[in-house]
């Protein structure tokens, strides 16, 4: 309740890293979204300003991630959007993190050969929160990932 | 300005029949999104309503989807949203349109090997409507298509 | 789970309609949402075309709809979409329907002075559907208002 | 192209400060959404975390909100995210950034009084940025308003 759920078109912009927690496998990576604004004067668009967001997805998402996607691609990107705050070396960090619940490489920018996998695993039920299952276990985003550009 | 944005996970319901226009390239197909919900007694998903859409992908976008989706493929579609209410045969019909803006194979349910395309047409200027277009040229959406489930 | 939330931003197209059922209140109208689009040539904005859909709200939020919203209002309505196809007098009809979960006055339209309700019906557990105990009760949404424009 | 549009659903955190520029009026505000999950072994919802957006409404959207909306009153804000990334007092610094399009006090928690303001003012033209007129006129966010909670 309250999610906020968001779709972001842009790149990815470091390697996906997957690592296998008690919640199930996750892949990580960050993700570059670039503002284009039509240009009247010169008649032509130009890019504008980038944002950054970390994107985790679990489980099979993750999995198939980790197979299919490289740095440089152009994705779309479902999920839900999460602001957290944190106490790093005595400093206070914004962290902006997408929870993906589905990842598609944007046709827009090319084309793809899809390969339909076997289910494996059992669906989530609806109250497990990945989020609170890695925080219990420790782990978070590691800071490498969170503050790469 | 007043767009309905909408990002749909579902299945791609008829074959992609692609088409050419004097407002560059079109692809189009019909789209199934089916509900879940999770059954307390059961313990269990289980499958809720499907809504049906007709999706259509222009230019760079339609010719890659023509090159790379097959029926019954798993997509995200993120697009603008339009309901359309208009005569047929002395009868008023509702059609359900999503001009599509970005569109991937849906990772969560199987890998993909992406190629990237080499850009060989302008991107569209921001005043350029393609269904006012095609309106004009009378390439609307066949019955065939709107009507098929 | 898959499912497809949209915001809309338009006008109530007709009254609100508010009926008690097992499942709590709820409240109906038509919503309708016209697109606008920027001519390059007469440098102005022009109306485009208007989607129209049948908004519903239960609970809390259905009763202070009631309360608050007026025929030809601008509002942002937040929800789910679904399109569901039904048998009527022999002939296939396609409803356009949306279960809101926040709803509010468009303040790029205009001020609005807010009031907090005290809370005194318990939030849903996340697996009611009010569609499911609607269509067993029998609760559909009433000709007159899906037909309305 | 490419903007990131994104509904939030929660509280304003901090007074609406309005303010006059080259490119029109703009009102800022702090704005959190807590995300709420089902417990299932109390048979309750319970918080989760906090995100907090920094809010910006331009021309009449940014007046009215400025007339009608107090610290802690609940929101539906419809806009396009932007994440920025600033050096500050030799530290990278996070902002996450919400233009508004829309927004209205959510009737799922109380009653709203509506009043349609007479438009004095042209809508923007597609290609004016706001973002862009306000950093050539260093009308950027104030610090206290991005690093309040």
């Amino acid at each position: 309740m309250n999610d906020t759920t968001v779709t972001l078109v842009g790149n990815v912009a470091t390697a996906v890293e997957y690592r296998d927690t008690a919640a199930g496998g996750v892949a990580r990576f960050r993700f570059a979204v670039t503002a284009r604004r039509w240009d009247r004067e010169r008649g032509l668009w130009s890019d504008g300003n980038t944002s950054f967001y970390t994107v985790s997805a679990w489980r099979s998402l993750g999995a198939n991630l980790a197979a299919s996607v490289s740095v440089g691609e152009p994705l779309v990107v479902h999920g839900r959007l999460k602001v957290r705050e944190e106490e790093r070396d005595g400093q206070r960090k914004t962290f902006v993190d997408v929870d993906a619940t589905a990842v598609g490489h944007d046709l827009s920018r090319g084309t793809a050969a899809f390969r339909r996998a076997v289910r494996t695993e059992p669906a989530p039920q609806p109250e497990q929160d990945p989020w609170t299952v890695a925080a219990e276990e420790g782990t978070a985003v590691p800071p490498q990932l969170v503050t790469a550009s």
